[in-house]
């Protein structure tokens, strides 16, 4: 029997979470049997509760190849966290209202964390009210963070992305640095885990080659032991490079950016901004004149530089979404497996969402070097084939060319929902 | 007869600089008749100086290849201008000394416009002393402020760079703004002339696309205006993407990063870090949640999205350089000469040093629109060229594949150098 199906996007989004899109799309569309018209809800599980539904099952083949190439979430997404079901019960039979209203039989849910853990009390509701649906959530997030699975798509690409800059950046700072710049620090995503900040690792091979110092949330922030580090660097090498992950925090687990250290007007978490209080630490105590850069979205959506790997990998989580609901899972998750590390060799296996939902995963202690300043080689083989391959999008004007989608919204067929 | 020629690199690095020294370096070797050994001087003038001086000759055809796609200078930079003759004599005399022991007949001298002047001043103490030498500047600044010639290899592929990143990041914000960030600011390097932040300009090809509101040095930066600006991006797009300059300045003159708005502990200039004062404006005035990029050095050195048209331009200059000297030239810069706008055509042309030295080419007022806030469609015209073509590096374990010289250095035959 056909049922419709819908599809969302969630939380900070990446350079490749629309091949996710694409993967679900042409999945859906590869089962026409078991799956009839695919809506895509606009900003998320908001969408769900305002029906405000795209009809995706129009849009043509070039749009499903250029989602493909095309960074952001086409449908946007939302940082929206669904309350507790005792909160907020109103929430959740709003949701199955609406996948009534259009006989909506699958529910796939592409984000991180949150939104796992909002695809599992979706799928938890649906069952309490035996409502029938098929709840899968697609990983999604350039944080690496997600447990179980391998590594989450978004992550590849980011990594490629900040690995390459930080090269660069070290080219350019070794260039200058016998009569100008000692030190460049770049500041990176990641507020409880360092994944991205060690991606940045992987583009030191030798002792000698930048970064020479990567700054982990996992690892206390020893400002001696940092400023020896520096020192040392620009003593032996002529220059320090320096990776810092936004998140990293003092003994008293207190972040830097919202330490002693932060000017007073400006202690906004959102902003990032470690950055500059690094290189403040470094002039007070070593004199360096210094660099520094703040990527912020530059990022996690430089779909220009992505991850081949990752863009198939992303594509793939999407499609097998589909056909592992088809199949009838339930309340899962298709999660990228690490067959063999040399050839990298990786799969697709459905794992049970309550294994991933609200975990949240750090880095190894063994990914990072011993003095906590470095990864590990361990580290180094994790990362490398995550990051391999290029997948340019075309260019057009000087520029990539990404699309837009038209968004055809289907008319509303309930009441206009409120809290 | 045979002579010697040296080559050195000056000023903030790019990402194509390197390709105007493989392009020196083919010159030279195929000049055989005319230059014998080339030398390139490590950091700049002060290779020169202190004799550190490295036999490029011995090269490898793969190194030329190589440095057309490696980003910084492969030699070393410096940031030094020659003082005066009248202050500091021994430095010039010490120049000549260099070139005599060396047999120099050639000087190529591959910068902005502290090392036009540095090269023109080379060029007339060589002439004052009687020493016969063909001292040529070869252009390059990302800032794309030289005189003269219609644009200034470097500033292409930064310019492709940038566009890039904030249509990507446009993107991203654009999916995430209905429940989160309503605001994103990108600041770009320009102390004084717009260039940068005007490529921006070029991502946006409808009114409706980021970025909404570039800020350029050229005008003074008014704060109302800016703000209302602001919110009728988010009124009207729901979002608001800024491209900003970090050299933007209130209507005394004073750069904003140096204003009442900057955090007292962090007046250093070099910082950059415009982009948290203007986000700071904006939450004040308007409330709206925001996040800033610095993109510092990765705009420069960014080498694996370089403009394909630039990287032939800077080689060109470099090549063209030497075949100017061996006609004879003297004390001119290889300019390119725009001969056609569609389809785009350009050639290179010898102009006189003395018209390019000590000259800083702004963006002229018509390339603005006529609020200040955004490109004009002359603007446009210009600068789309310039970024057209990819010429990717080639990568190696997902990151591109740079090269690092073995710099073989020669004896040196002169006593120390000492000021």
């Amino acid at each position: 029997m056909t049922k419709n199906a819908i599809y969302a996007q969630s939380g900070g989004v990446t350079a490749v979470i629309n091949a996710s899109a694409a993967g679900v799309m042409q999945g859906c569309r590869d089962f026409p049997h078991q799956i009839g018209t695919l809506y895509a809800a606009e900003n998320g599980i908001l969408g769900v509760l305002h029906e405000n539904l795209i009809d995706v099952s129009i849009e043509s083949d070039e749009t499903i190849a250029g989602l493909k190439t095309t960074p952001s979430g086409a449908f946007g997404s939302c940082r929206y966290k669904l309350k507790s079901l005792d909160e907020n019960r109103k929430e959740y039979e709003r949701l199955i209202e609406v996948f009534s209203a259009y006989d909506v039989g699958y529910f796939f849910y592409n984000g991180g964390n949150d939104s796992a853990d909002t695809c599992l009390k979706v799928a938890r509701i649906a069952d309490e009210m035996g409502y029938p649906i098929k709840a899968i959530h697609i990983p999604k997030t350039i944080d690496n963070d997600l447990a179980v699975t391998d590594n989450c798509p978004g992550f590849g690409s980011v990594a490629k992305y900040v690995a390459t800059s930080i090269r660069e950046a070290g080219y350019d700072l070794e260039s200058m640095h016998k009569t100008s710049t000692k030190v460049f620090i770049l500041e990176v995503m990641g507020r409880n885990a360092g994944w991205i900040a060690a991606a940045c690792g992987v583009a030191s091979e030798e002792q000698n080659e930048p970064p020479h110092i990567i700054l982990f949330p996992e690892i206390i922030f020893d400002e001696d032991a940092f400023i020896r580090k520096v020192k040392y660097a620009v003593d032996n090498y002529g220059y320090c490079v320096i990776a810092v992950s936004e998140g990293i925090k003092d003994r008293y687990g207190m972040e830097l950016s919202a330490s002693q250290h932060t000017l007073d007007d400006f202690g906004h978490h959102q902003l990032g901004g470690v950055a500059p209080i690094i290189a403040q630490i470094i002039k007070k105590r070593l004199g360096y004149k210094y660099h520094w850069a703040v990527a912020d979205y530059l990022q996690r959506s430089a779909r220009h530089i992505a991850s081949k790997v990752d863009v198939e990998q992303a594509y793939a989580v999407g499609y097998e979404g589909v056909r592992l609901a088809v199949s009838g899972a339930h309340a899962v998750m298709p999660a990228i497996r690490r067959i063999s590390q040399n050839p990298y060799q990786w799969d697709i296996q459905a794992v049970d969402l309550a294994k991933v939902a609200n975990y949240e995963k750090f880095m190894p202690r063994n990914f990072i070097s011993e003095d906590g300043f470095h990864i590990s080689d361990a580290c180094r083989e994790y990362i490398v084939p995550l990051i391999t391959g290029e997948d340019y999008p075309k260019f057009e004007n000087g520029l990539p060319k990404y699309i837009r989608l038209k968004k055809h919204f289907v008319a509303k067929r309930l009441p206009p929902f409120s809290k």
